[in-house]
């Protein structure tokens, strides 16, 4: 029945882009308080167009930062809730002269239209509103109760979205998320069922000594906090890129023969990957690439630095170092018990005569998992294979969703990332773009999902 | 007589104080470009002042760089001529949140004077400008003809002074140099007779990648350059301390039994020298840390960064990392030869799939030492004996003091470095000082030196 929706969109297609271009104009950079019209702007324009699609309860939820827009639909009792999740807000635009169209005016080249935010995430965002607006006029319902939450945050790191979630408890109470976020990470069809989580570390290396010192007066004789720090980051990992870290990596984190069944079943071309930017491979010799991409954890030094970093030289040996680290975390991996154990690995292994301070507290978030068994697999599942004829592959993503985490942390529910972006669109660098034939997927899939994940529930009642 | 000099200098004090503050406001820094009006001020500061003390021909040295201040007092015909040497560039003051006064106002605390230069060199340089114009002024001329050569890039590494003496080689004719530049080492009365050379590297590691990629989307797959990094500066040296590097200390350049006595003899106080600093040894645990300051070699780095170093974190895997390295060459070893042996090691040991480039052309000198049948070391052992009563010790520079090596390849003559610095000074490093007594030592000492060096070239004609 659905079908009918899909196809009512399906001729819809220059009125969504249309809009799509009224919600690209609304420049809501959240990074940068000088776009606060265009935050305005955004929540002014999502406001108006979830309300005239026929859905109640319109209102902006304020955790303290940039506020959510928010509306329901709540005419299904006693049946379950869905919460779409998207956002509002977009990436900075710079570096501007590298743009070939104004960023904030959605500009169609071929078959693709590009502009800040096109895809990340009101391209996606669209496809969902789209949906539940045709869902809405041609169904006349949905099959269950659904409650909108478009945040303006996402790109800044959610920052007040859990004081959102703690003080509209009741608001956002909800069984299950679809999430208008997310992308296709070059598989299609496929699901999302999980991504890694994210843990900071800055790690700060101090000799004895007072000062830095003359490598004429005292060279020779003491410690060099670079050579230090040189050597103890070298104790990270062994030669073939595997962290060396006790405890890094429980037994319990160890990729599973289903998810390495699944990583295998992406067909993943290498070469292809590689050449893209001219790395090769490095890391855990005994796993695929897309196995270390995606379900083995990494540790990276991000940034590092010490000493006389000017022009020219200077003969001094430095009494302290600095390196910023992050750690991509699998499922298995307490991310605070993980955390520990690195510090304990960087403790234990200073150098006699050296200090180590560690700071871990800029948050960061676990990684999520998809059971196979949750409905929206089995949806998903069922509705891709129908439209594509293919059995979808799962797919994990190697980043961070940090949603689907403090979902899961505050709500105690799951989420599928059901966004339609794709590698090519570019997002977040200049000349973002999003595939017409993205949308034509999404208007399609979309509908279909309602309908579908409508009929897991009443199945597993 | 010279003692009327001396006498002189010390009713002087305050005056030369306040001149030393106006030399030190100078922010003559010859590594950065952008203190270019302080090298300019610095310049204009000596010619005024060698001008106002009744020396002659001040001039400005072009020798393609920073330029040199030459001034003379040539009224002894038939006399040697006695080049004096100092230089008027100045460390960076990096980093300037670690300095608790201004580095460019001289700031008297107690008995010290802090600010970049006051010790390293515009305090000893301070001590020889004041003891010729005294000396001129009381005496009304010198046993010997007098040439004064202030250099402006001592700090990185006296490029183009090899320039300046081809070029100006009858104007820079000498038969000696005593140099204002040097310190004292911790040891008095000690006669300065050699010391270590250096040669700087910088090392840029690049992995194949084109780009920094985003942890989230590639991390695990490929090389970190920082990773890399470490791993290649950690192969520098072993546990203990000791450089690693095939081909690095020669077996002609390893201390001799005589070299060791004579350290032997100068009776460290090791918890002292460490206390000073709050350092721990380390390095070479075969030799005494004399020994390793002043008869072994180092290879320090003294810079190191990569990716991202701002505020927060940044999920980067950078794509390269530098280095940047000196080393501290002992007699026996060929600057070339040492500097080439370390490219081949890093060469060697840089990982599959990374490039190493290494930049080696900021010159450098070779060790230096002095005999002890020098007319210099002749003079000083006789002043320094009548004026503290001891023998004075010999004792080898763990620093370079590029001219005295540059002088004998140059012009076949050398030179005693005689300045006044102490270790606690903390050159080159946050909060340099200088004690207000090294001042008042020095002004007795270099009229003294003055009038004895005469004595010992009369005779020995």
């Amino acid at each position: 029945m659905s079908q009918r929706v899909a196809d009512h969109l399906g001729g819809q297609l220059d009125a969504i882009i249309d809009r799509l271009g009224q919600y690209v104009a609304c420049a809501s950079v959240s990074a940068d308080p000088q776009f606060e019209p265009g935050m305005q702007a955004a929540r002014d324009f999502l406001t108006h167009r979830l309300a005239e699609i026929g859905l109640e309860n319109v209102q902006l939820l304020d955790g303290g930062g940039h506020k959510a827009v928010y509306a329901d639909w709540l005419h299904a009792p006693g049946k379950p809730t869905l919460l779409v999740y998207g956002h509002y807000d977009v990436q900075p635009p710079d570096p501007l002269p590298a743009w070939d169209s104004d960023p904030f005016v959605l500009t169609r080249k071929g078959d693709r239209l590009y502009g800040r935010g096109a895809s990340d995430n009101k391209g996606s965002s669209t496809i969902a509103i789209e949906s539940l607006a045709a869902y809405l006029a041609i169904e006349g319902g949905f099959p269950f109760n659904i409650r909108c939450l478009f945040e303006g945050e996402e790109e800044v790191g959610a920052v007040s979205l859990p004081a959102i979630f703690e003080r509209y408890r009741d608001l956002l109470k909800a069984d299950l998320v679809l999430s208008a976020d997310g992308g296709r990470n070059g598989f299609w069809p496929a699901i999302n069922v999980g991504c890694r989580g994210v843990h900071a570390l800055e790690v700060t290396l101090k000799t004895s000594a007072m000062r830095d010192l003359h490598s004429g007066r005292y060279g020779g004789t003491t410690r060099n906090a670079l050579h230090d720090m040189a050597r103890l980051l070298a104790t990270l990992h062994d030669e073939d890129g595997r962290v060396t870290v006790e405890g890094f990596l429980p037994e319990a984190a160890l990729p599973t023969a289903q998810q390495r069944q699944h990583a295998a079943e992406l067909n993943m071309d290498e070469a292809a990957f590689f050449a893209t930017f001219g790395g090769i491979a490095h890391g855990y010799p005994e796993y695929t690439s897309i196995e270390r991409l995606t379900l083995m954890p990494t540790l990276e030094i991000n940034g590092l630095w010490g000493g006389y970093t000017g022009p020219g030289s200077k003969t001094v040996i430095p009494n302290e170092a600095h390196a910023k680290i992050t750690i991509r975390l699998v499922a298995g991996q307490d991310p605070k018990a993980t955390a520990e154990a690195v510090m304990r690995h960087l403790e234990a292994k200073a150098p006699e005569g050296t200090g180590v301070a560690i700071m871990s507290d800029r948050g960061g978030a676990p990684a999520y998992s998809l059971d196979e068994g949750s409905p929206l697999v089995i949806a998903a599942d069922r509705i891709l294979r129908q439209i594509t004829g293919e059995a979808p592959v799962r797919v994990r993503s190697g980043g961070t969703s940090p949603i689907t985490s403090t979902i899961r942390e505050l709500l105690g529910i799951d989420t599928l990332m059901f966004g339609f972006s794709l590698p090519a669109d570019g997002v977040h660098a200049p000349n973002e773009s999003y595939a017409i034939n993205s949308i034509r997927e999404g208007i399609v899939c979309w509908p279909l999902m309602l309908t579908e994940l409508g009929r897991v529930w009443n199945e597993s009642k």
